[in-house]
């Protein structure tokens, strides 16, 4: 699998011009794209530019409803509860951050749920969102059941992301998750390389350990049993149940507490249901957000000082990576694979658009793989 | 190593007059008490009364101050700031919590933060608290540096429980699990029992992987290096740097937020400089609380009714083993194993009581073994 580099703008144009020609507005379409870029920008490939073929067809299959507008139908000084009405998971997502934020700023916390969305690209992207105002941002999502419950041989709920963002410096703390042990975006990658995956990560439709990525993907997506394994592995024993407990937690805050679709249930008859939370909590309800900020900036340098592990280089705190790797591709370019500028050229054909008009020559660039998402 | 089991009276009345004895009030006493004999109703012996000796420990090392009372230094409508002046952590963290539900029934949400707190028991006490009153609770803690980040040699953050309840029927959910593998607790059974801890478990002082539970207490105690895996295990493949994720969300909620001592500076100087956290959220915000609370146990009840593993008899959801128990050690006694029962014994001498008065004849049944923490 070969891998082109493109730069930010080119693709910023490309993901625009595409989602305004699946019908959304100007507005709307720069921030779907800002979501997938950032994504990429920070070196995430699976939540990316390389989603695109699969937000068209959800657009096709009427999944997504281009027309719908998020509406927020309960709401209280501290919350609110929004129906997405099937519209895209970035536009439902980022006004339910933006109003955890007036809230947060107003009486100190604020947290939305949303139900009937969509795929919201990374959950990262939403804390960073509080996060840049200064705030503690916490989000979550739930989605299509692929982490196998302990003792379960089918898969019940999503890959349940959690991310969580606080400022701090020479840079902001950034964790974001899935629940499970790896997230079925990293399965894709490895199906799209013909790369087995490694042992402990997935479940074939018996309920045994698999290393086939497309068996995997194909099975998750027509419920025929199997899938990802939670955080902590399959049984009790490396605490498989406390991965399949934050994934609980996630359900909690997003399905049950707005009233949508568990993980088990999304994706049924003409709407995928998937819900998400937001929350803000601003630091000064606790004290002095500047001597936070420096109490948690001293803390996560000295985790970065510490001792290391033999024939380790480097103590990592979350975010780290994704800062260096934004200042890398800000610069060199944003990598794409050959089977995603496949996808792209396929998506720029349905839209009426030319791929290489944005990015350049693509001779010998395009490898052609069909989709298992068809 | 032999278990026997005692009325949960018995105990009940044991702790209490001991904690009494210690120097304090009945309420306080009581309060304590409730805290360790839940964790026995649990199954969870590792925080139950086998916890007795380090409690009085750190009272005799002057770490727990008897005579402070917990002070709210902050608060608004949605939260407070707690400082414990070193009170014993459960005394702390019930005013917390009393006064997050306070706020979650008139503003939707109420979360404390706690610095200068000592150790609290389990988590799932406090959770159960908020959702005995119908609310979503959750509850963190940080403690004594246990925790090895990804690619470290040294124990940086506690084993950072997260515990989380939330109302459903036939029963409550209540997940309450340590972000690493396993807890401290876990260990000091395995040391009582003098049995080998599983592999993935632990770390020895050069960051190789220890069966030895006492040479890693020991290590954890003397900061001599090494200490317990992040869940996830010890590198990225399995998702190590996830369970140090979660591990980072417990410090920031607790630590960070309060303004108190992180992990790595627990247990220095004349306290141990514990720092809680705990949320209660009113499902009122959000929608009719008995429709969340169908909803929920529907899910709960999908998730049982699974097809199971092969080899698996059932399929729990967190806080049905719990359930269970309790039913079980109220109607059998709750198992105390000849160690701890040696340990209650010094104890009972030292505050002046006589266990016998409370257990009935213990002869043949008690061991004595020095504890490691002298």
């Amino acid at each position: 699998m070969a891998y082109y580099r493109f730069p930010y703008e080119s693709l910023d144009r490309f993901c625009t011009d595409a989602f305004k020609a699946m019908g959304y507005s100007e507005s709307e379409s720069k921030i779907i794209t800002d979501v997938l870029l950032m994504s990429d920008l920070y070196g995430i490939e699976s939540h990316g530019v390389s989603r695109i073929i699969r937000y068209s067809k959800t657009v096709e299959k009427d999944l997504v409803d281009t027309n719908a507008k998020a509406e927020i139908i309960k709401e209280t000084p501290v919350s609110c509860v929004i129906d997405a009405h099937k519209c895209m998971g970035q536009l439902a997502s980022h006004l339910a951050m933006e109003k955890a934020i007036e809230k947060a700023k107003t009486t100190g916390i604020g947290i939305s749920v949303v139900k009937n969305s969509n795929h919201y690209g990374i959950a990262g992207y939403y804390a960073k969102m509080a996060c840049n105002e200064g705030l503690l941002g916490l989000c979550m999502t739930n989605s299509e059941a692929i982490m196998v419950p302990t003792y379960a041989r089918k898969a019940a709920l999503g890959s349940n992301p959690l991310a969580i963002a606080f400022p701090a410096e020479p840079y902001d703390f950034l964790f974001d998750a899935s629940t499970t042990v790896v997230t079925r975006g990293k399965l894709e990658i490895y199906n799209k390389q013909s790369k087995p995956v490694p042992e402990g990560w997935a479940l074939d439709a018996t309920g045994k350990g698999s290393s086939d990525a497309e068996d995997v993907l194909l099975n998750i997506a027509n419920k025929n049993g199997g899938g990802i394994t939670p955080l902590g592995g399959l049984t009790e024993l490396l605490g498989g149940h406390k991965g399949y407990g934050y994934g609980m937690l996630v359900e909690i805050f997003c399905s049950i507490l707005s009233g949508g679709s568990t993980s088990n249930h999304t994706f049924e008859g003409d709407s995928t249901g998937i819900c998400h939370s937001f929350i803000a909590i601003n630091p000064d309800i606790f004290g002095n957000r500047d001597e936070i900020k420096a109490h948690f900036s001293a803390f996560l340098q000295e985790l970065r000082d510490m001792p290391k592990a033999e024939g380790a280089e480097r103590i990592y705190t979350h975010g780290e990576k994704e800062v260096e790797a934004e200042i890398y591709n800000r610069k060199n370019g944003i990598p794409v694979n050959d089977v995603t500028l496949g996808e792209m050229d396929d998506i720029a054909k349905l839209c009426g658009l030319k791929l290489e008009d944005y990015l350049g020559s693509l001779e010998g660039k395009i490898s052609k793989k069909d989709s298992i998402y068809s």
